[in-house]
């Protein structure tokens, strides 16, 4: 019987709730395959401030850094808003990314079709379907450039991309796309950025090795544009961590259901970590109302991604399709009128389905 | 008989097709309202490159100068693609911004009622309609930051923005705003960036002085999202170079009738320059059936905010939305099986409406 470690962060507002119902349906799929997940639960963000005064204590880092993959929930809360920018939950995000040295974060927006009402696009903008991922570089860019402010009090960011950051993205993204339909956008701002025409000069170099991968290029303020007017003609859109923060929030919400979009971050090992891309929703915590499968679709992601157990990954996408054909909605998705189960409820369904 | 003097750059593609019309709706508002517009006609982008060598020749820019403002059709085609980056049709526009010193950029998107079919968003998502105007700062940002390569490869822009770049494009976000529906929305990214932290404090410090107006913070990615689920929701947006690039063409975008935007280009003077938002579209130039309203849009925003000539700005207003009313359209707002009028018929329809 394989034994992975898992180090659980279930952070702060719905993170208990949801990652508890994502718990439950691994362990179905530890007892249905014969594999055994251990969970080694450890602090962040809030929850981390409240019971250590740092956001991202070093014994957190040690434990992800020791386990095998690592599961977040979500982090952050009014409550936190007033600590120093520098002891913000986001700090701790920015910080276990670097720690762990996840470069590449893999956002995948899909349309389920049971879920086709909640797409804010008019049903004929969307007649190709939606099944992007867009592939962010996540460890670079301005978010981790030098900062500071001059005596005048000007604000500096720098911000950079060196080809090794480049080339180890895009490989990623044109390995996805094979995985896929063999189609990569990479978005930069080439026209004005240095750092964009380095992105730009090394996708094209690493696109020669992938022939059979078409590849366009194209400016951020066009992609912006064209997700809503046809997100259809996307497959794998590859960009840095800016551009990719906005594309990835817009791609997200383009399905129309947040609530069910998971994401993996992953490094040069196998340790990845997986945590929905909505927030923390402190104005329904402790409710019993959150919907769990983002981060139940991000477990999948961990068993495919750092585990390589893809018939166990398919297994869980499986259920929750079946769950949702037989009609059960968390709120979030729910059309007016229509019944609404539980977190928890949706976690059994889910696990009983696998 | 006041007299204003305008330099007019038609650029590339269907630049001057559609400058053509915005100049014939001049003329009628000239005529029935006693003033005298005299066009100054120069150089810019690719049409420059061909005549001179040069996207923005020193003769161009003084021109501009010593006009009373300035109209612009649009830049750029493939035919200079293979420019070297400093003399791209694109560069051309970056340099006219920052000679002129405009440091406000205001792009209204606004759903007109007879083109809401072209919304790309569900009727539901728009009951609040949508008319908000991005102002955003178009002279500082990292598009004008230190560009450099370390000699291992690495491209390095510097973002910035100084106290008083962001104290100005704050007042007029806001004096704007007075004018509107008394809500600014700052976007920003200060959870990670230091200038986003500069752009933050200075707005917030501004937005004591004008108590009467709204001000909310949003982080950028919220943003992107926030357009495509609840438009409705803003009034002015208030940002930066970059970010305001991307969050304009999204807003626009969603009205789905990019055809119709206008934009105005300001700074310490009365002198602006006035363009669509559109591009030069070289697939359609040259064949009349450009649509022409963005830029005839255009003019009467010149008339509003530099020549402080209301009534002749609302007449132009008033007369595009009666020739809509009356169901005329271009190819790109017509429904199919729509009728379609030409370019020059649209600015002939206008101009007798005036
Ligand atoms: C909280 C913030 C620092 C973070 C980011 O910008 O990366 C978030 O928006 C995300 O996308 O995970
Ligand atoms: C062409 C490009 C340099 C320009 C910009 O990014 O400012 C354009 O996208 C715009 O918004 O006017």
């Amino acid at each position: 019987m394989a034994k992975y470690n898992i180090a659980v962060m279930k952070g702060d507002g719905i993170g208990p709730e949801i990652v508890d119902e994502a718990l439950k349906v691994l362990d179905a799929v530890g007892e249905k395959f014969g594999h055994e997940f251990v969970y080694n639960e450890v602090l962040i963000g809030g929850a981390a401030i409240d019971a250590t005064g740092e956001c991202l204590p070093r014994a957190t880092v040690d434990a992800c850094m020791a386990s095998d993959s690592v599961i977040l929930g979500a982090v952050g809360g009014p409550k936190w808003d007033s600590q120093p920018p520098a002891n913000r939950p986001e700090k701790a995000l920015l910080g276990i990314r670097k720690a762990l040295g996840l470069f590449a974060n893999l956002r995948p927006a899909t349309l389920y079709a049971p879920l086709a009402d909640a797409c804010p696009l008019k049903p004929e903008r969307i007649k190709d379907g939606l099944d992007l991922v867009v592939v962010r570089e996540l460890t670079g860019d301005v978010y981790f450039g030098e900062k500071h402010r001059d005596e005048d009090g000007t604000g500096h960011d720098d911000m950079n991309y060196s080809v090794a950051e480049v080339e180890r993205i895009a490989h990623r993204a044109f390995q996805m796309a094979r995985q896929r339909r063999n189609h990569v956008t990479s978005v930069d701002k080439a026209n004005v950025l240095e750092t964009s025409r380095v992105w730009r000069e090394t996708v094209e170099r690493i696109a020669a090795e992938y022939p059979d991968v078409t590849v366009d290029y194209m400016y951020v303020d066009n992609a912006s544009m064209q997700l809503v007017t046809n997100p259809g003609q996307f497959d794998v859109i590859l960009t840095g961590n800016l551009f990719g923060d906005i594309l990835s929030d817009e791609a997200s919400c383009i399905t129309g259901s947040i609530g069910m979009l998971p994401s993996a971050s992953l490094g040069e090992t196998s340790r990845g970590m997986y945590e929905p891309i909505h927030g923390s929703a402190p104005d329904i915590a402790g409710q019993n109302v959150a919907n769990p499968i983002a981060t139940i679709l991000s477990v999948a992601m961990m068993l495919r991604y750092s585990f390589d157990l893809a018939t166990e990954a398919d297994a869980i996408e499986t259920a929750v399709n079946s769950v949702l054909e037989a009609g059960h909605r968390t709120g979030d998705i729910a059309k007016p009128g229509e019944k609404r189960v539980t977190c928890s409820d949706m976690g059994t369904l889910i696990a009983q389905a696998i």
